[in-house]
């Protein structure tokens, strides 16, 4: 035991375990990048048991949203977004990602992490591979075409768009028209992208 | 005279007074915007007179771009995109936007006015000021239609996410497909967006 009450090294859950779980993740995936990163991994830099980063997360995909800080779950997104009828894919994207920003909680930590990922490579390079395994790819999965990829790629291109002319520039009139006119007008875009 | 040579107040123009005029324009674009800027304004401010202003730049327009370091003479944009056949403004736009893109001194120069765009807020008032006479205006009246700014909005929401998903983020596969491909894309869909 140490002065402070702490063993060095392997040691079990305290205070600020959590928290020091998430920031040797971030390292991790900043370091290693998302594929290269593993539980044990993060379990031996933060000094812990790899059974203890499963109590406090039940995959590798938690770990990324909470070391990332985004604000909603990538996964129950493209589970929401492939659940209905092919035809209508398009407005369950815009209104499913338009849903997100417009919640003001949504809102800021939205804008936090994409101003993140414009301003730092590093930053960048690990939201591309986490969101290209967590939403990119489930979707393009049931789009069941060759250049599924491809298609889903082209509405993110709209979707982070729309965020960044709406939400961070304000540029008129994008910034204040109602939310129902917006998503009618990118449903048959987004459509177009998919399926087109 | 002063000991440095120089006479405060009006003067005439020295080695730094075009990046003087400048700066004073940069600072009065901040301050009060695009549309209360006028090159008399920015005269008093730089301390130097009107028509040595009007010597270095014909327009407040050519003032705006110097200042925000616009790699482009948005204007000269506008007509490209407007000059042509109506069903064939989607590709004209695709094409003339990538363009600047794809050439590296460029796409050094949008990345760090889009960087600036998105981090700052002082820099996205001005942009979407400017940006919005300069550009959005001149191609929404060509398309004669009621709701033709909201249309040239969506445009751009398009444009400022392929730009910032292909050259920022480096997401694949729109990263490194080729252009003509992604404009092949991006025409059916903006086309869409301003004539659909």
């Amino acid at each position: 035991m140490t002065a402070t009450g702490r063993t060095p090294g392997r040691r079990p859950g305290g205070p600020d375990t959590r928290g020091e779980i998430v920031q040797a993740a971030r390292e991790s995936f900043a370091d290693k990048g998302f594929a290269a990163t593993s539980i044990r991994a993060v379990a031996r830099q933060a000094g812990v048991d790899a059974a203890l980063v499963h109590h406090y997360f039940d995959s590798k995909d938690e770990l990324f949203i909470e070391a990332m800080a985004i604000p909603v779950d990538p996964r129950r997104i493209a589970a929401q977004i492939v659940d209905g009828p092919r035809d209508e894919i398009g407005r369950r994207i815009a209104t499913v990602f338009l849903g997100v920003w417009e919640s003001p909680d949504g809102q800021q930590r939205m804008k936090a992490l994409f101003r993140s990922v414009v301003t730092s490579d590093e930053v960048a390079r690990m939201m591309r591979e986490g969101i290209t395994q967590m939403i990119i790819q489930p979707v393009a999965q049931v789009l069941d075409v060759p250049d599924a990829q491809l298609r889903v790629g082209l509405v993110a291109t709209q979707l982070v768009g729309t965020a960044i002319v709406r939400y961070l520039v304000g540029l008129e009139p994008i910034a204040s028209i109602d939310i129902e006119t917006l998503i009618d007008r990118l449903a048959p875009v987004l459509q177009l992208h998919l399926t087109g």
